[in-house]
């Protein structure tokens, strides 16, 4: 059967052949995870995918969830893919084992994760809303709080939500209008309203923890005066047991494009009664407490958009291997063909192999240097890690999403008049990809947090360091012949992206600020691309080096097809990322200094 | 009010400040479209689309078209919307008036259908369904065809649809199975199935004639032994009346990811009686015959891209207006400000106009085209402007719908979390437009007519009248002072844009037509990024001559913005479509090399 989520043949060739995921097992914190385990876990994962999740994908787009008296009801099928995965344990695969986690490797928990949520991300969000909180009480957690709520989130027994936005507060939160009152216990009394929160109810889990951002009466207007708070759905009881049910109601459910698997709550706090909740952390830290957690979503994000673009490309490669339709060309006879024969067909086949391969490298790589950082072996090593990971983590989020699109919008169209009818599988693709470019701060949100400020801080250090990585990588393909000329091309880029990021920097230093975040999301176009370029070369490295070998290898065309596909990136795609270098470095500030009545319209 | 369909001022800047389409009235064919009746088509034409037309937007999509009992069922405010079109004639607005169409100059009719079309596509659909059917019967039909169908037809009394495409017959029609037997009355018994038959049924109009693609007994196999031939739902009496039912019935109609107001059916023929029908044109001609119309067609669907991407545009443009987000940067008070402000959203507003009004002056370019043609007063002069006319057709479809699939995405992220929710209007037209790529040809058949076809024939000339047509109008640019860099940069673009067909003729003709054909999409991307980038900067000389007469203006911005506009294309958009063209003349030809077994995914 053709595989419909991802190709287990090229996971396993970006865990051990390029990232050679085992060597983390030297380090005593994955000392467990040898080859054999990795690969065990990457199947479990694949059969539990393929057994429960996908079964519920289609069921999760056209039933979907329901809202009814203030409660959100999910499709019966969720329930036992639920049940499924709590008997497996998958709810805090990467968590340390010491919080309640499974204490995996990032790196094996993103190939995990790719067959999960390909198989229906809608249904694996509640799963992964679970981390952000759980990370928060990790950090920030009294002991009590630690006690009564890591093990039944990290167990899949309570669920978890994010209520951060509200009507007039959504890319900017500082204005939220939450608020919490003391109470004498030192409890927190909650009021306001919240929209867009994802899971905001649902009847997966005996109870729901809301992670929540409010203002405590009396604390400064702004950012500064946003605090964190843990409120449950069932209040708790000392001894863990539920209590009684808390003031925090889902009013309502949007009616979305797509992504129906996971419902978007309206919620009211407080609204009839007493809204109880525990402060989490210091006062007024909440926001940046909140980013703590964000990187860990915002990789996930990334593997939402891989997947999705994952899935899409094997139904199109499997659709155009089956469908017959035109001749070669130049036939005389005139003889049907599959279209995978079909020049156009090829093109678009080879860039969505192109981008899923190079963002599923992208993102297990940006895992595996957060695996690095923590076993790095000197303080240098593992600020180089920590700096390389903060770096790429918006370019995970927002890069790989806006391709994911591109990717699934290719796919329905190499199946032509049938992509577009929901009898095939990519329509709900479709639909469903493009809320990951909005959520979980937008794409040009996550552009502004790369160039603002990844770029910026610790005098460009991160940037270094991140340029220096790619740099002593190419340096090390070197040694490979025939493919020297793709390297100095590589280096080429990867100097302009240099001056790239220098120039941005001087436009922010010299105050024009409105003029360098003109070029924010064109430079994290630019960087995602560098990036999808490098781990192309790279795969094309291992495979040229497997051939120089001289081994016998069972499956050369899986080795050719790398080489092909690198060629196919740096001959097509690296010199219009170059010229897109030169556009930022040219500044056109047109779109700024336009006039807003000439937008027209009126 | 904003405007929500197609701002005004521009529409009347291209017709009467760009194209000076009122010129055309000083040829006896277009004498009666002075300025002020033109003026008054549009007024007309947007007064319609607003209380008729746009009304049954939201309702075509929530309602839309039900099926029952092998008939289709369209909403009621559908039917008022009819009747107010057949009330004003709008049915046939640039056929002949000999024929009984309004003998509109296509330019006027273009901007007339920027309204319509905006207002509703898909209801629209039957609308334009009419033209093709009624060309070839104009065309090809007998006296008695002509009599009897074209008044019906062109009053909207009668509808129409095209039958192509079958299960096994996609983008590929030569090998399709309806058959036609011929009766001793000179009639022929149908008998096949189609599907994606739009409005293969509905309740709009009296009766629908179906143009039904198929072969008659024993013809050749291929595409030389195809016929057209007229289908009508009800037959036709000698006397024009209406006779019984005929054998074409719709069995169900397809599940769509958007497109609602338009059913897309699935129709039999002859299935349990006899469906009789009668020969369009010579015999086994049908293939070729359908192509005439086609340039009509491809011409409004293009209308359709562009006019669903100036509705997202004008939503988005109110939205960033009205919307209160986030404040100026390095504003220490950090005080709301409208998002209109925000460096990124102007970016993407500044993406949206440029292509908005990019293809809308173009689109209006190539009717005024066809209009040139049919008022030329020398044989020469009506040679270029009808190749310039046959290049361009597959543009207007594929680049433009390809653009407006983007632009109606960015509108979407706009919004933010809104635009994905169905309570704003975004979120339908993100579904809508992609049928556009789709449908009529899929963009990637448009690529390979523009490469394979129009780029070859007539040795090339087709190519070449069109590159002069482009340097003409830059040579008329260099009176205008400040903008010589921009037409120096546009002219070096169209002498690569000529290598870069030179190329492709060449690869073509040394017969690698699989490399050639790699880069058909490609080639189809800078021709139109270059129509783009020539129709903005023509638009900016207009302003630039407007400000040098040194006459008071009263909308000073709208001339302004033409500028920066221009200034954004030709700095941020044609450096890139510079590389892109650097990338075809590479030819890369991995997508080909590449084994079949090594995209994976078995």
């Amino acid at each position: 059967m053709a595989q419909v989520i991802a190709d287990r043949r090229d996971i396993d060739f970006v865990l051990h052949e390029q990232l050679e995921v085992e060597n983390l097992s030297k380090h005593p914190l994955f000392a467990d995870f040898d080859k054999e385990t990795v690969d065990m876990i990457v199947s479990t994962a694949r059969d539990l995918a393929l057994r429960y999740i996908h079964p519920t994908l289609k069921i999760g787009d056209e039933i979907g969830c329901k809202y009814e008296n203030n409660k959100v009801i999910t499709p019966d099928e969720f329930k036992t893919a639920w049940q499924a995965m709590k008997e497996g344990d998958w709810f805090a695969i990467d968590r340390p084992r010491e919080a309640g986690g499974q204490g995996m490797p990032c790196t094996v928990a993103a190939a995990a994760r790719t067959y999960m949520i390909g198989a229906n991300m809608g249904l694996m969000f509640p799963v992964h809303l679970i981390h952000g909180p759980g990370m928060l009480i990790e950090l920030f957690g009294t002991e009590e709080q630690k006690a009564l709520y890591l093990h039944n989130l990290y167990t899949g027994t309570w669920g978890c939500t994010m209520m951060l936005t509200e009507p007039d507060s959504g890319s900017d939160l500082s204005h939220l209008k939450t608020t919490a009152t003391r109470n004498p216990d030192g409890t927190f009394n909650i009021t306001g309203n919240k929209i867009f929160t994802s899971c905001g109810d649902q009847d997966l889990t005996e109870n729901i923890i809301h992670l929540v951002l409010g203002r405590i009466k009396g604390a400064a207007p702004g950012a500064g005066g946003i605090s964190l708070f843990l409120v449950p759905k069932f209040r708790i009881n000392p001894d863990g047991s539920l209590g009684e049910r808390n003031d925090v109601y889902c009013t309502g459910i949007e009616n979305k494009m797509g992504h129906h698997s996971t419902p978007s709550c309206s919620m009211t706090l407080g609204g009839r009664g007493a809204c109880i909740g525990t402060l989490l952390g210091p006062e007024n830290t909440g926001l940046s407490s909140m980013f703590v957690m964000m990187n860990k979503f915002r990789h996930i994000v990334g593997i939402q958009g891989m997947s999705v673009a994952s899935s899409a490309y094997l139904y199109a490669l499997a659709h155009a291997r089956n469908r017959i339709q035109g001749a070669r060309l130049g036939d005389p006879e005139m003889t049907p063909i599959p279209i995978i024969n079909h020049p156009d067909i090829r093109r678009m086949l080879m860039t969505m192999k192109m981008i899923t391969e190079g963002t599923r490298s992208m993102l297990y790589y940006i895992a595996n240097v957060e695996d690095k950082r923590d076993t790095a072996e000197t303080p240098r090593e593992r600020e180089i890690y920590d700096n390389v990971l903060n770096f790429l983590i918006p370019v995970a989020k927002s890069y790989v999403t806006d391709r994911a699109v591109e990717i699934c919008n290719l796919g329905m169209q190499i199946f032509g008049g049938y992509g577009y009818i929901k009898e095939y599988p990519t329509e709900q693709l479709v639909r469903d990809v493009k809320i990951l470019t909005i959520y979980e701060g937008t794409n040009g949100v996550q552009s502004m947090d790369l160039m603002g400020r990844k770029l910026m801080i610790k005098g460009g250090r991160l940037f270094r360091d991140f340029l220096g990585e790619v740099r002593k990588s190419l340096e090390s393909f070197k040694d490979v012949p025939d493919i020297r000329a793709f390297v100095q091309a590589m280096e080429a880029a990867v100097d302009k992206l240099e001056a790239v990021g220098e120039h941005l920097t001087r436009t922010v230093k010299g105050g024009d600020l409105e003029n360098a975040y003109l070029y924010a999301c064109p430079f994290m176009d630019v960087v995602g691309d560098i990036m999808v370029a490098w781990m192309l070369l790279w795969r094309a490295v291992v495979a040229k080096r497997k051939f120089a070998t001289g081994e016998p290898i069972p499956d050369p065309d899986f080795y050719t097809g790398q080489i092909h596909t690198a060629e196919t990136c740096m001959r097509t795609m690296l010199p219009v990322t170059s010229a897109r270098m030169a556009v930022i470095l040219d500044s056109c500030n047109a779109p700024m200094e336009i006039t807003d009545e000439a937008f027209g319209g009126r």
